[in-house]
């Protein structure tokens, strides 16, 4: 079998970086090329001193396809950005693994229909750690149960979204259940120097609370969830929204 | 259809009380008589001012039956006492439902064999708070993706038990996964003066950790789960332990 | 020396039950009366059976006055209430411990002006557990090295007040620093079904963070700074608004 | 005022690095060296490229002290080396600001008398993180009202320490107070994969508990700390182990 061949745009942000980082571990698939303007011509070993191999990073996402003929494409930018590389990876079926986050419904749904339409197989998954799947899966056990719950999430003031992008898909999440249909499950972010990422959901019920927390301390931690949506989205023929499917 | 008629072992202790506060509130059960040696001959409105009806206090549950003929006997006393009710129980043919825990697991077996012969319906379960059953539950599902597991379970001074029968329940439920087969789980108990009811869960992972808090502010919490398994008990010939079963 | 003799207005609510249920396990003074509407005419012993001495309980505080001859009055009710006690104890020379929140800024004016001007000893605390003494302390020594803060509550949502006084107090307390002359300190309040109380700071560094946290398993916490305050006040002809000015 | 010049022995292990990071960012003094022996000839911005000027790396710290002439060695290695490297300072009056630990008591004494009588300032300190400096000071006012209290430390299972330095420091520092002189303050320990770093303190009391927590999301909270200890260091002729004296 040919071995994936994986472009990372944004590749030298926090989270991308991380990601690249974790991915360079894996000897079942290769890092080909980093999209990064603020990089661009230099080698990703100069920012990731233990990487394994030579990465070259790219001004542009265009210039990179063209070079290095990825399999997929994985994006941590903006939503202006990763919907520019999303039709580069339509054009070139490419396979997008987008972990960007900040989209309209209408940007989502316009993906999901491209993706059906070109029976190209995609994923918009708003967090990729483990943890958070696992999360979502508790939450739907305790919103059959629980008829009170809030969100909150904790991050480091250098996060800009408020609230998370991770937070809106949990909050909508438990909106599809009875027990949260007519009042909306509210959103609490805080933004606090210093502060690591947490993700929370507590639910409240008759003398008790019951409280399901991720909490980060690596961004690795996405690493594991992107590297199955990799080895595993040639599979599929539409977008996955769900990293559950892909592990 | 008939009225379960109940009967409270230990029903001035600190949850047995609690849970008699709850059940008295709800109209598809009764309370007819509760246990305690130390408030034998008084009554329960004494105890718990705001009881909507007169219950009796009885020295011993031998008595009680033969006074108020119960269908269930709900029990939250001692792992001695709670044997003692369970036999009778099988002799009366009355549903036993026990929170009582620090059973052996040989006492456990026996009582599951009992009611397998006996064909009788009771239920055996260290914690019957609903947010307990969820977590046990949300627990399979992070048992598959994290091979890492630490049990914790805060009290006060005032509880006895160390570990609580319910971190050792959760432990023993995690080591039947294939991560934790060959590592047992590790229970941290905390007795610290003045510390509200925490049991607690945490997974770790790369660069992750996923955490089940369940807090409990009110011993009332325990009410609704012995309300389902009084309920619902009669539609089983052996013995419960998974309250989700009863739910 | 004379005895205390304590009045406890609002001594049948949950906060105000639980300190006359500390109260009276106490030697060093006497709980001669309680003001409640709602039980007047009955003895606290029907509401707390481990109760050591009878208490009667008057329908209004005036009454009262007349017939248990206080010279100390606990207020836990309503700011309207509290007011026309304190008018009371001032009239009388009875002594104020108020409990009581939702005062506003010159509903707390007038009680320290009326306490001065009368030369009579008086509290005006939001929170009488140790713990929040002990906490407000240690802000005082983060509030010099950090220059970010979050005050944050947790109560069930039978607690009326969004912030809880608590929470006012606090965050008033640090805008008094230099690191947050500028910018309040915000507040976030959780209202959740079976949530215990718990009052939260935390301040945000470089790479770090500090939380202070204060948790409630019992109402009865707030007794012994109450105690210390009955115990006290004689020695004070001002208002005392710090519950460390009384330990 | 001359410039301080610093080397930093262990500045490529996980805390040095980031040590490293933020020394690098100040006006206010300068890194004129590293010691590592797997790193040894290369240079510092290999490892951290956002780094703003060259830093040689060092395989001995008696090679880089003839080279690079430094007033100061900071120490992030373990106590067989730091107690070496220790040995050279008094050699040189260079000024020791220790963050490395598990020394035992003796090693200690030995420091501490070192510095005396050579009457050379130094430092040495578990912890150089300013919310645990603050953290023990709360402790200090907690721990007078307050008769129960637990350490707590999570950290990842990367720590080999257990418990870590600074849960040994915080619990002999309660030991001093008399509510905790005839029983040790209990010390627990979690390793967990994926665990940011953690440091607690529980007290309880009377129906209420308060918890002080650090956490760390990124090392370089270490820096400040350590920055100040560079600055003053000079000012003192003995051992400081309070890093509140420094600030």
């Amino acid at each position: 079998m040919e071995m994936h061949r994986v472009l990372v745009a944004g590749g030298t942000g926090r989270t991308g970086k991380a990601v690249v980082r974790y991915l360079t571990q894996r000897s079942d698939l290769q890092v080909v090329g980093v999209v990064s303007r603020t990089y661009a011509g230099r080698n990703m070993s100069e920012l990731i001193p233990e990487i394994p191999y030579e990465i070259p990073v790219f001004d542009r996402a265009e210039r990179a396809v063209g070079v290095v003929k990825p399999t997929v494409l994985v994006d941590f930018t903006t939503p202006e950005t990763a919907m520019r590389h999303f039709l580069l990876c339509i054009d070139h079926r490419i396979h997008p693994i987008i972990g960007t986050t900040g989209f309209t419904a209408s940007d989502k749904q316009f993906i999901a229909d491209m993706c059906r339409v070109n029976e190209l197989g995609g994923a918009l998954i708003a967090n990729f750690a483990l943890g958070i799947a696992i999360m979502q899966q508790a939450l739907a056990l305790a919103a059959e149960v629980f008829n009170h719950a809030v969100v909150i999430d904790y991050y480091s003031d250098q996060k800009r979204e408020v609230p998370s992008g991770t937070s809106q898909q949990l909050s909508e999440f438990l909106a599809q259940f009875d027990n949260y249909k007519t009042k909306p499950v509210p959103i609490y972010s805080f933004r606090i120097p210093g502060q690591h990422v947490s993700q929370q959901v507590k639910f409240g019920g008759f003398g008790e609370t019951l409280t399901i927390i991720h909490e980060v301390s690596d961004r690795i931690c996405f690493g594991p969830g992107v590297a199955q949506a990799i080895l595993n989205i040639h599979r599929f023929n539409c977008l996955v929204t769900d990293l559950r499917v892909l592990l």
